[in-house]
C-alpha cells in the first residue's frame, strides 16, 4: 500500500483542488529546497513510513506508560538501524539525522518522543563542540556507531535556566588523577534528560568543579552510568524515569543522582578549559563557547514550531473545505465551514506563519553555521547576536515571552537609523507595516527606559526599576520579535526566483501575515505612532480582501506543505478527506472495542446496578 | 492520615503565610457560602477522599486505555454507592451530586473523567424536564436508584452546533404502536456521548420525527441499548467506543448506530410534542423549551472554569512562592520567581478572574433557576436572555468565540442608556472602566452595523454581508461578555457584608480584574473612546500598583480557595510546598521504576548496541 493514495476523494476537497491557481509542485519544491530535496524526501518517507516493522500492532496510545517505552526502543533502535544502513550506502546524510530527528518524519514514526534522541542531539553535539582532538577521537566514533548511547544532563529539580545555580559538584582527587561527583543535596539531582531514565549507559554531566579547594564554575564531563553488558547503573548512580507528563511520554526523561562517582581525569571534556593532572586549572579565551549546545536546541525549536504548525493547518484546513454544518443562506443547503470568515481568520493567518517561521527558521540556520565557523578561529563578535535573536525568536514562535527580553539591545541597534526620522503616509503594502511597527517598537522601549530612569530617580536600584518595568520591556520584545518575522519573510519573498503564479500566493501570504500581526498590534501603533482608527479600519479591510484572496487555494496551498498520511496521522486531515470513514474506522482500533461487553460489567457496574433489587 | 497536613511546611511559603492582612477563614466561608457549607465540603472531601477503596494502587496516568477505563468504573461504581448512602442519611441533598460530578470533588477522585456522569447531568434531567408526568414516575426511580444507567445521544458524526440537520430517523408505525429507529447514513452515527460505548444501557436518543408521512423535527426518544442482565447489545444497535482522545479518556465516549431498533410509542418524550396511538402529532407551545438541557450544561461550564481556574492559580502561586530562580540583585541570593513583576502579572490576574468567573457563575445559576421556574408557568419573555448570557458566558470563560455573537442583541439594550450619551474624565475607578468599555462595545457594534449595511447596498444579500463582518461582530460579542463579568464582579463586591480587611482585598481583585480588562481591549478603547495614550500609561501604572498591592496577600488568597492536596493531585501545589521531595516521591510511582533494567534492553538495546562489534 503506497502513501496518499486513496480510492475516491471527498468531492468537496476534489473541487477545491479544481480551483487552484498555481503549480502546487513548484510550491513543494520551494518549500524543500529544490527538486532533488523533494525526491529525497519521498524516497526517505517511503523508506521510513511503508516499513511494516515500524507500524505499532495496537496504536501506541491504547498502551500503558510501560509499554509504550518498551514499544519506543523497539522503533528507536530500528530507526537507528535504518539511517545507519542508509549511511552505509552512503545515502542522504546528515538530512537523514535532521528529518528523522525533526518534527516531520521523526514524529510520525515515534509522535510521544524517541528516547534516543538525546544522543544525536546533545551527547554527540557537545562532544564535537567541548572535547579535545584527543576525546573526540576516542569518543566520537564510539557514539557515531552507537556502541555506546549517551545523554546530556544539566537541569537539576532546583535549577533550569539559572544554570550558574546548578549544585552538582565534581571535585578532582589529584591521588588518583579522578573527578568525584555528588549531588549534595535533593535539589542536586539532575532532572528531565530525555533518555536518561532507562535508554542511556553515558551521559554528559554539567557540574560544579573544584580543584586544589577552588571552585572554577560549571564544565562538562563524560560519565559512565550503566554496565555495558548488564545495563544495570554503576556503584553510585542514582537512576529512574521521572515519570508520566501532558506529553512526550515515551523520552523516558529521567533523573540522575550521584554518591561519590569517581571518573578519570581524560573524561571532562578540555576543549576550552582545563584541569592538569596535578589539579592545575587552565581557563578558556570565553566562557560563552558552552552556550553553543543550547543555542543549536534553540534553532531547532523554530524549525519544528514551523513543522507542527504545517501538519495542524493542514488537517484544520482540509477538515474545514470537508465538513458543512448550519446555513449562511437559510434556503440553501449547510455551507463548507471553510467559507465562515471567522474561520477563515482563524486558519489562513497560521497558514501564512508557517511559511514566516521556516524563513526565519532558514536565516537562523544560515547565521547558527556561520557563527559556528566564525568561533572555530576564534571570532565570538556575532555570538551575542546570535544568541538574543534566537531567544526571541524561540520565545515568539514558541510563545514563551519571558526569555524575550534579551533581544531588546539588539532592537534598539537595528531600528535607531531606520524607523524613528520620517512620518510614513499610510500604504497598502508589507514596508508600511514595517516602519509603523518599528517606529512603535522603538518609542515603546523609549518608554520603559524612560520609566526605568524615573524608578531609579525615586530611589529604585536599578534591577528593582528594571523587575518594575519588564511588563512593558517583555511586550517590546516580543514586538521586536514579531517585526524580524515580518522582516524576514518580506525579503525571503522579495527575493524568490518563482513563476508568477507562485510569486502572486506567497506576496498575499506575506502580506497576510504582516497584516495580521499589525493589527494584532494595533494598541501599540495607535499608542506609539501616528496610526488612526481611519488606517485601523483599512487594515481590517485589507485582512478581510486578503482572507478572499487566498481562500480558493487554501486546500492547495496545504497540499503543497505535501505531509504524507502517515505522517499527518490524523483522520481529519488526510488527503483524500474521507473523514467519518476514517473516525470510525479509528475507532474500531480501541482494544476496548473487541469485546461487546467489558470485564468491569461483571466486577463492578452489574453489581451496582442489582444492589437496590 | 489526614488532609493538608503536612510535616513541615517549606519556609518560603510560611513566611508568606505570615505577611497576610485578611482572615483567609473569612474568605473560604464567603466563597463557600457560608460557614456551614464550608463544613458540610470539608466532611464531604473527608468522606470521599480519605477513603482508601477510592485510592488506585498505580496512578491512573500509568496504565493502558482499557485498565484506565475498568478503573474507573470500579470508582464510579462506588462513588455513586456512597453517595446513595449519603442521601439514605439525609446528609447533604443535591450539593452531594453537584460536587461529586463537578470539578472540585468529582475531578479529584476520577481526574480523566467519570464514565456515568451524564447519567446523572443529561440522561435524568432530560427525562425531568421533557418527560410527562407518567413518563417521569416510570422511568425516574429507576434511574435515580441507578438500576438503569442512561445517556443522552445527540450530537452525530456529521452534526454537532446545526442540530436541525441530525440525520438520525424516527419513524412511527402504528400497526404495531412503535417507532423505529434508523441511521440511515455513517455520518447519522451518534458520536461523543459520555458513558456510551460501554457503560450505559439506555439513552435519550435525540432523533427526526416521522409520522403518517410527514416529517416533524427533532424530538427526544428513550431508547434501551443494553440487555439488563447479559449488558450485550441489543439486535440492532451497533455500538462501541471512539477511542483515545487528547483528555477525558475515562468518561467513555462513545458511537451508536441503529437498525430497524424498535421502541415503544410511549418512549417518546412528550411533555410538549405527542404522538398518538394512531400517529397523530400534537405541537407543543414553544420549540425553544428543548433546548432547557444543554444550557443546564453551559451553566455548569462556566462553574467548573473558575473551579479549574481556582486548582490552576493554587498550584502556579504556591510553586512561584518556593521556586528560586536567577537574581534580581546580583549581590543578593536566588529570589522567588512570585517577585519578578512579569511573574506576578501572570499570576495576579488569573487569581481576580477566579473570583469573576465564580460571581458570574453565580449570577447564572440564579437567572437560570428564575427561569427555569418560569418556564413551568409557560412564561418564556425571560429565555432569549438567558440564552445569548450564558452562550456568552461560556464562550469567554472558555475561550471560544465563535458562538458569541449570539450576545449582540442583549449588548445593544443594556447599554444604549448608560454609555454614550456623556464624556466621562479617567478616574481611577472601575466604574470609569465600565463607562468606556460600554462605550468601545457599542461604537463596535455601530461600525460593524455599518459595514453590513454598506455590504448590503453594494449588493451582498444580508447573509453574506453578516458573514463578511462577523470578525468585527465575534470582537464586539467578545468585548460584551467580558463587561458582563467585570460588571457582575464589581456589583458583588460592593454588596458585600464582609469585614473591612477581607472587603479591601477584594476591591483590589475587583479593579486587578478590570483593569487586566481595560488593557487587554487598550486598542479598542482607543479607537472608540477619547481614551489617550496618556490614560493607558495610567492604567499600565495602576496595573502594576495593584500586583504590588496584592503580592503580600497572593499565597493566601489562594490558600483561602482551600482546595486539599488530594484535590489538587500537584506535586508543585500542595500545601507545605516540599516540591522537590514531592516531584521526586512521585517519579517512584511509576511501573518503569520497579525494576532497573527494562526488559527492552535485552529485546532490542542491546543487540543494537552490539550489532557493531
Amino acid at each position: 500500500m503506497s502513501l496518499n493514495t486513496p480510492n475516491k476523494v471527498n468531492p468537496d476537497l476534489a473541487s477545491e483542488r479544481t480551483k487552484c491557481t498555481f503549480n502546487t509542485l513548484e510550491l513543494t519544491h520551494h518549500l524543500d529546497g529544490g527538486a532533488l530535496k523533494t525526491e529525497e524526501r519521498k524516497i526517505r518517507e517511503k523508506y521510513f513510513l511503508e516499513d511494516p516493522e515500524l507500524q505499532s500492532k495496537v496504536p501506541m496510545e491504547y498502551l500503558s506508560h510501560k509499554e509504550k517505552y518498551e514499544e519506543a526502543v523497539r522503533k528507536a533502535c530500528l530507526v537507528f538501524k535504518k539511517v545507519q544502513q542508509l549511511q552505509n550506502e552512503g545515502k542522504g546524510g546528515m538530512d537523514n539525522f535532521r528529518e528523522i530527528l525533526g518534527g516531520r518524519l521523526g514524529s510520525a514514526i515515534l509522535g510521544d518522543g524517541n528516547p534516543l534522541t538525546l544522543h544525536f542531539v546533545m551527547f554527540i553535539p557537545t562532544i564535537m563542540g567541548q572535547g579535545t582532538f584527543e576525546q573526540q577521537a576516542e569518543w566520537i566514533e564510539k557514539a557515531w556507531d552507537c556502541k555506546i548511547i549517551g545523554t546530556y544532563a544539566q537541569t537539576e529539580l532546583g535549577h533550569g535556566t539559572f544554570i550558574r545555580g546548578l549544585e552538582t559538584t565534581a571535585v578532582y582527587d589529584p591521588k588518583t588523577e579522578e573527578f568525584v561527583l555528588n549531588s549534595p543535596t535533593l535539589t542536586s539531582y539532575k532532572w528531565w534528560p530525555g533518555g536518561l531514565g532507562h535508554s542511556a549507559n553515558y551521559a554528559v554531566v554539567v557540574a560544579q568543579l573544584y580543584t586544589k579547594g577552588k571552585w572554577h564554575g560549571i564544565h562538562p564531563f563524560i560519565v559512565q552510568l550503566r554496565d555495558e553488558e548488564t545495563h544495570m547503573p554503576l556503584p553510585g548512580i542514582k537512576i529512574g524515569e521521572i515519570g508520566c507528563k501532558l506529553g512526550m511520554n515515551t523520552t523516558n526523561n529521567g533523573y540522575l543522582g550521584f554518591e561519590n562517582v569517581r571518573i578519570p581525569r581524560t573524561n571532562m571534556l578540555m576543549k576550552n578549559n582545563k584541569v592538569l593532572p596535578d589539579g592545575t586549572y587552565e581557563s578558556s579565551p570565553s566562557s560563552k563557547l558552552t552556550y553553543g549546545t543550547m543555542i543549536f536546541v534553540r534553532v531547532v525549536l523554530v524549525q519544528d514550531a514551523s513543522t507542527y504548525l504545517k501538519k495542524a493547518v493542514t488537517i484544520a484546513t482540509r477538515y474545514s473545505a470537508v465538513r458543512r454544518q448550519c446555513q449562511i443562506n437559510p434556503d440553501k443547503p449547510e455551507t463548507q465551514i471553510l467559507n465562515y470568515v471567522t474561520q477563515q481568520h482563524k486558519l489562513f493567518p497560521n497558514i501564512a506563519t508557517c511559511f514566516a517561521l521556516q524563513y526565519a527558521a532558514n536565516w537562523l540556520w544560515d547565521v547558527y553555521n556561520e557563527v559556528n565557523s566564525q568561533l572555530e578561529t576564534g571570532q565570538l563578535d556575532n555570538l551575542p547576536e546570535l544568541h538574543a535573536t534566537s531567544c526571541v525568536l524561540k520565545a515568539v514562535s514558541t510563545a514563551d515571552a519571558a526569555l524575550a527580553t534579551y533581544g531588546l539591545v539588539t532592537a534598539m541597534c537595528t531600528y535607531e537609523e531606520t524607523a524613528l526620522n520620517h512620518r510614513v503616509p499610510f500604504s497598502k503594502t508589507v514596508d508600511w507595516i514595517l516602519t509603523v511597527l518599528q517606529t512603535a517598537a522603538v518609542r515603546k522601549i523609549e518608554l520603559a527606559n524612560k520609566h526605568i530612569n524615573d524608578r531609579i530617580k525615586s530611589g529604585q536600584s536599578y534591577e528593582e526599576a528594571w523587575n518594575n518595568s519588564s511588563i512593558e520591556l517583555v511586550e517590546a520584545a516580543e514586538i521586536h520579535g514579531r517585526i524580524f518575522i515580518v522582516d524576514t519573510f518580506h525579503q525571503y519573498v522579495q527575493k524568490l526566483d518563482v513563476s508568477d503564479s507562485l510569486k502572486t500566493v506567497l506576496k498575499q501570504l506575506d502580506q497576510l501575515y504582516a497584516v495580521s500581526q499589525a493589527l494584532k498590534l494595533s494598541g501599540h501603533l495607535l499608542l506609539f505612532t501616528d496610526t488612526t482608527a481611519q488606517t485601523i479600519e483599512k487594515l481590517q479591510l485589507w485582512l478581510e480582501e486578503l482572507l478572499a484572496l487566498i481562500r480558493p487555494n487554501a486546500v492547495s496551498i496545504v497540499d503543497s506543505f505535501d505531509i504524507c498520511d502517515a505522517s499527518l496521522a490524523s483522520a481529519l486531515g488526510a488527503y483524500d478527506g474521507n473523514v467519518y470513514e476514517r473516525l470510525y474506522e479509528a475507532a474500531q482500533k480501541s482494544p476496548l472495542n473487541t469485546d461487546p461487553v467489558n470485564k468491569s460489567y461483571s466486577s463492578y457496574l452489574k453489581p451496582f446496578l442489582k444492589s437496590h433489587l
